[in-house]
C-alpha cells in the first residue's frame, strides 16, 4: 500500500525529526500533540533539519510547509492516516492510553509504529483492539539523519503489518533490522548498554579517565564501527581463515577478557564519579558545540559511507 | 630526546604497518625478524600502506626505502635505536625471550614498547634488566591509519618512559590513551569484548542474525562512536541538563539493561551458530573487498573528521 499521510502522535524532538524526514519524502504530515506551542518547536526544528536534508540529498527544493499539519485531538488525526509513528513518552501506562486514543480514529488496518527505546512491543500491545498491527519501529537519534530502525514484533503482531512497515521504512531509505522477537533494549541499544557497563568499569576503577574512554572508542574501535559491526571485524581479523580461523586462534582471549569485563552499580558513588570525568570531558571541549560537530559529522560520515558503497572509491 | 632511528622486532603485519607510518613520518626504520622472506613481505606491505599515508597527508613523495632496513639478529638490531617497537607473537614466554635479545643489545635507557594486545605490561617486564623502561603500547589494526595507541605501564615502569613513549607517539600524530594501570584487554579491547559478549548473546538467543547485529552497528550507534565516545554521547542525550540529567532520567532504563544482558558461552555449538551466521553475512557481501572498503573509509573517515575538526564544516 502507498503511504500518502502519516500521523505522528507526539510532538518532541524525536517526532519533528520523523516529521522532516517523512516530508521530505514527499508525505502528508500530521503531527498531534497537546503541549502548549508544540507547532512553532515542531515547525522550528523541521526548518533546522531541512538543509541538513537537502545535503545528503533525501530533501529536494524548499520545505513544503503545506504538507505539515498540526491537530491536537488524537482520534481525529488518526482517522485518514495510511501509517501512524507513535512518539509518546516511555511509561507503559500512558502508551497503553496513548494507543487506545489512536484505535479510536485509526483504520483497523493501519500499521502503528511506536518509536519506544524502553518497552517491548508485547507490553505495548496488550488490551489494544487490533494489537495485530501493532509494531516497534525504533530509531536512533536524530532519525532524520541515522538510518537505522529497529522493527520489532510483539507476541501478538501479525508478519503482514511486520512486512508494511519495513517496506514502508524502506522506501524512505531506513536500513532496517528486524527482530525475530522483543527484547529489552531491542539490540543497538543492548550492545551500547554493555559497551556503556564496561566504560563506566573502567572509569570508577580509576584505569583510565572518562575523556581518555571516549577517545579510545573515536580513535580506535569506534573509527570502524562506522564502516561495519563485529562480526565483519572479526572475521576480516581471522584473515585469510576467516572467522573460524579468528574464533579457534582469539576465541580464548575473547572469553578471557569476557570474565574480567566489570560489574559496576550506578550508586551515587560511581554516579558522581562519572559526572565529575564527564564535566572534565565537557571543559575539554572549549568552543566546540558538540551537537553542531555531531550533525556535521554525521552528515560527512554518510556521504562518505554512500561514496565507498557505490564503487567510487575516494574521490 | 628526538627519535631518530627505531627498531622493529618482529615483521608482521602489525610491525610492517608501523614501519610505513615510521618511514612517513621521516624516521630510520630497521625491522627485525627471522622468518623466510619477511624482508620482501614488509617491502610489499610498506608499499601497499604508502599512498594511503600520503592521501592522508601523513607522508609526503616517494616512499624512501632507502631508510628501511633489515636485520635477523636482534640484538644488533637494537644497538642503535632511539626507540624500540615490539610486535612479536602474544605469547608470555616469547615475549620474555624477545626483551631479553633486545636488552643485550640496546641502550640501557631506550624505550621498549610492546604492541601486545592480550599481554600485561606487568608480566612482560619482569625478569627484565630494565623494566623501568618497558611500556605496553598497544595500536589498533592497521596501525597506519587508526590513529589510536593504548599507552599502559607495567607495576615498574617510570614515569619517564610513558612520558618519553607519550612524547614520540604524540610527535608523529598518534592519538595517545595511558593507562593508569594494565589490565587484561588494555580499554578498546574491553570495551570491544563488553559489545560482542552482547552481539554473541543476541545471535546465538536467535533474536537477530549476525548480519542485522553487524547492520544496526554500522547504521546507528557506530555512526556516533566514530565521532564521539559514549560519555559525549550520554551527555548529549541528557539534553540543556547533560550527562547528571542522564543518569537521574536514564540511568535506572540503563541498569535494567545491564540486568538483561547475556552472558554467552563459547562452546562448539554457539561457535557453529555464529560461524554460519558470518558465512549468511560474507555471502551477503558480494563483489565487495571488505579490507580495501574498510580502509578506503577509514582514509575517508579520517580526512572528514580532520575537516569537522579545523572547522571548516562540510565544504
Amino acid at each position: 500500500m502507498q503511504i500518502e499521510a502519516i500521523t505522528i502522535v507526539g510532538g518532541g524532538l524525536i517526532g519533528a525529526s520523523w516529521a522532516a524526514l517523512f516530508l521530505a519524502h514527499g508525505v502528508q504530515v500530521t503531527v498531534q500533540d497537546v503541549a502548549e506551542g508544540f507547532e512553532a518547536r515542531v515547525t522550528d526544528e523541521v526548518r533546522r533539519a531541512w538543509p541538513d536534508l537537502v545535503a545528503l540529498g533525501t530533501a529536494r527544493g524548499d520545505l513544503p510547509l503545506d504538507r505539515l499539519c498540526f491537530a491536537s485531538d488524537t482520534a481525529r488525526a488518526c482517522e485518514d492516516a495510511d501509517f501512524i509513528q507513535e512518539c509518546g513518552p516511555d511509561r507503559l501506562e500512558v502508551k497503553r492510553e496513548i494507543i487506545s486514543r489512536i484505535e479510536a480514529g485509526a483504520r483497523a488496518d493501519t500499521v502503528i509504529a511506536s518509536s519506544t527505546s524502553s518497552l517491548l512491543a508485547s507490553d505495548i500491545q496488550q488490551g489494544a483492539h487490533n494489537p495485530e498491527r501493532i509494531v516497534v519501529a525504533h530509531p536512533f537519534n536524530p532519525p532524520h539523519l541515522v538510518p537505522l530502525v529497529e522493527l520489532v514484533p510483539g507476541r501478538q503482531t501479525e508478519a503482514e503489518a511486520m512486512g508494511a512497515a519495513r517496506a514502508f521504512y524502506e522506501s524512505i531509505g531506513r536500513e532496517v533490522v528486524e527482530l525475530k522477537r522483543d527484547v529489552v533494549g531491542h539490540v543497538a541499544n543492548r550492545l551500547s548498554s554493555a559497551l556503556f557497563r564496561e566504560a563506566v568499569h573502567i572509569v570508577a576503577e580509576g584505569i583510565a579517565s572518562a575523556e581518555d574512554v571516549d577517545r579510545a572508542v573515536m580513535n580506535g574501535p569506534g573509527l570502524r564501527w562506522a564502516l561495519m559491526g563485529p562480526y565483519l571485524t572479526y572475521h576480516l581479523g581471522g584473515g585469510a581463515g576467516g572467522f573460524r580461523h579468528y574464533m579457534e586462534h582469539l576465541g580464548p582471549t575473547q572469553a578471557a577478557r569476557w570474565a574480567d569485563l566489570g560489574e559496576p552499580e550506578l550508586d551515587p558513588e560511581t554516579i558522581n564519579t562519572l559526572i565529575e570525568g564527564v564535566n572534565d570531558l565537557v571543559a575539554g571541549l572549549g568552543d566546540v558545540d558538540p551537537v553542531a560537530r555531531r550533525d556535521a559529522g554525521l552528515i560527512g560520515l554518510l556521504e562518505l559511507k554512500r561514496r565507498i558503497d557505490s564503487g567510487d572509491g575516494q574521490s
